[in-house]
């Protein structure tokens, strides 16, 4: 994981070679980079992978934090048939863009596995993906999941059927060994895990709202509100488009 | 943390105004984008920060994994007083471009904080920057710090004085929130670290040798055996140029 002569570089690892994983992240103007990275990076360095990065076109985007980055197959290139489709948090004109949901409702009503991080997860809600799957976002949004069908559910990462869902930022990680696990099994996904050398140690021990405690917290959604209450506005709407009681 | 309307998305936190902070992240083709990504989120999302992708130019590059970028920042561009300046693991011929170092033992000389995160932390040693400091890097590399002058430290972030260096590649994110605390206050980290809810559960619990047991490392080990040997080859080359006995 150390030393790469070129961008293809790839993990000596044994894996199934009967057919190539289709593995697809959907990107966006405004994606947040930092929700992709674990799948980005756990299969993005895994012999046997095809991973794409998706949007409506191949021009330069800007994503967040500031950077540029451009997909790597449009929505009419990508396979029909995917193992994992994967969304990073975007931004709400991007959860209520038409071109977008009709790609995440077909391609994920098809897709092996579904996973979302962060708002993704309420993306994929708002394709409609969501309805009476249990999930999880990130605490900020939690109580908006059931405008989209889902069963709001504590947990880092929450596993139901073929959806996997998470809040924190590196919650991408965690998707991405878990699904090595389901896909290619545990041994691989232990022998990722340490060639990442994936072993976090968070140097305030204040990443939830639990480990913060209640005054931080607070104080978080507080500041956070203008965003909170622009999304829930986004999450009313896709309620009654998806016709959520 | 979970909505961003543009490629400019900032957290709404108090931080200091006098001045804005001067934050530096290499990248080159082939850089391993996710040694790169904690302090890209963390100084990304903050307000009062200018984050530099730094490069010889801003030609368009293909990272690892399987993506492409552009610097925002030129190596002539760059503030000449930087508060921190970041390497990630980049391909063994970068190690060796004169410019590169040349760049970096200069600019990294000046800078307030140091940092580096897998090969990024030989890369510091490299240019010159880690005769006499201790220091760490993954775990396939640790023996090789001391071509560098390095003296080599367990630990997943490794801080003497001014230079920080990790190995795993969740190191950013813990050397960014510690670079928050050391600049601007623990608090400010703390509140970070909500705001991120980095409150990683790597699920197979095998992300370094001590965790993964002796087999699972030895058969790594193996593995990478032709990458650390070139790697090694780069650590006694540079061991002759930097005059380390």
């Amino acid at each position: 994981m150390s030393v790469h002569d070129d961008a293809s570089f790839t993990l000596p690892l044994s894996v199934p070679v009967e057919r190539k994983l289709q593995v697809a992240l959907f990107v966006c103007p405004g994606f947040f980079l930092p929700d992709n990275i674990g799948l980005q990076t756990v299969f993005g360095v895994l012999p046997n992978v095809d991973l794409h990065l998706v949007w409506k076109n191949r021009d330069e985007i800007a994503g967040a934090p500031r950077f540029t980055t451009r997909a790597t197959t449009t929505f009419a290139e990508c396979p029909k048939a995917l193992d994992v489709l994967h969304v990073p948090a975007i931004p709400p004109r991007v959860m209520e863009d038409k071109e977008s949901l009709a790609f995440l409702a077909e391609y994920g009503g098809r897709a092996a596995w579904l996973s979302g991080v962060c708002a993704g997860a309420l993306m994929l809600g708002a394709a409609g993906l969501l309805k009476g799957y249990r999930a999880t976002t990130n605490f900020h949004l939690h109580d908006q999941l059931p405008y989209y069908g889902a069963i709001p559910t504590q947990g880092n990462v929450v596993e139901d059927r073929n959806r996997l869902t998470s809040g924190p930022v590196s919650g991408g990680f965690d998707l991405a060994l878990r699904l090595i696990g389901r896909l290619w099994g545990d041994e691989l996904a232990r022998e990722c895990e340490l060639e990442m050398e994936y072993a976090p140690e968070p140097p305030y021990g204040t990443g939830s709202p639990e480990l913060a405690g209640p005054e931080r917290t607070a104080r978080s959604l507080q500041r956070m509100a203008p965003l909170i209450e622009e999304m829930r506005q986004v999450g009313i709407r896709a309620s009654r488009r998806l016709e959520i009681a």
